[in-house]
């Protein structure tokens, strides 16, 4: 698949079939993707957590209140990434600039892990809405837990829907 | 391409064919790749300038100094990612979760530019080492600057290097 038929094709998906699992080597070739990422001087500052069975339901759990990410009951994987300590030139760059490198680097990680998933016929959604105390209990994790990405087959009939993006205009100027 | 060659072929390019200018095409479909990115909420809380001529040399400069950087004057385009507000929920959400998410999304935001750019053979790096004042006037912006992406035809004769990453164990496990 081009990467374009990717990003036409990955969508948030709020609908999966809880009952087919998602077979090890995808999951495999998932982490691999997300391994090769690019960071900030190399620093790879984040950790991922794979959840399934009981854990899984468990992160699902505390990624929901207020109505939000009740779906995430029915994914077979959550992804929990999490930050690890920057590298030194990352850090001292991050602190003279003034720029959260960290956070920009954990981005580029989950765009890795969704379009790696789209790619092999897998769905995902990013979820930032999470409870951080309870997930690193969960997954005994010393530092915090900055985004849940749900993994599974969506459910079968779940339609492409139209993207919804501001105009080139108002995203992209010349200079 | 499949997005696991993308992977492994996209790297940091540091030396370019400045002679060699990026087809508008080419760059409106890493526009339009980075436009269809996912965002909290949908936020799309970002901003890009496109620079070239002298613009781009102004801003190359602008991500000069201590040693840093210096190919990017032979960067024939300079793509300018700067912050944009969030929407009221991102915003909510984020000082209720206490978690950047626009810096998460503007890091979606640079792999998606730098996965389509390899996906149409050419090459980027990703900056974050940058004068964020002198790049707004350069490109009179009132939001906070937070990467530029170089990009182009790498220079002839610029080798895939091996890329150098965690061992798995150190960055995955399972719960």
């Amino acid at each position: 698949m081009d990467f374009c038929q990717i990003v036409k094709k990955r969508q948030s998906t709020r609908k999966y079939d809880a009952s087919r699992q998602v077979e090890d080597e995808k999951l495999q070739s998932i982490l691999e993707a997300a391994r090769l990422a690019p960071s900030a001087c190399n620093g790879q500052p984040y950790f991922m957590s794979v959840c399934r069975g009981q854990s899984a339901k468990d992160v699902a759990k505390a990624c929901m209140g207020m109505g939000m990410n009740s779906f995430a009951a029915d994914a077979p994987v959550l992804i929990v990434i999490s930050e690890e300590d920057y590298v030194k030139s990352a850090a001292v760059g991050s602190k003279l600039k003034n720029n959260d490198y960290r956070s920009i680097d954990i981005g580029i990680l989950a765009a890795y892990i969704t379009a790696q998933a789209c790619e092999l016929g897998l769905s995902t959604c990013i979820l930032g809405w999470l409870d951080d105390k309870k997930i690193r209990q969960i997954c005994s994790l010393d530092h915090p837990v900055r985004l849940v990405i749900t993994l599974g087959y969506e459910e079968a009939g779940d339609k492409l829907r139209d993207k919804k993006r501001k105009n080139m205009d108002k995203l992209v100027k010349y200079v």
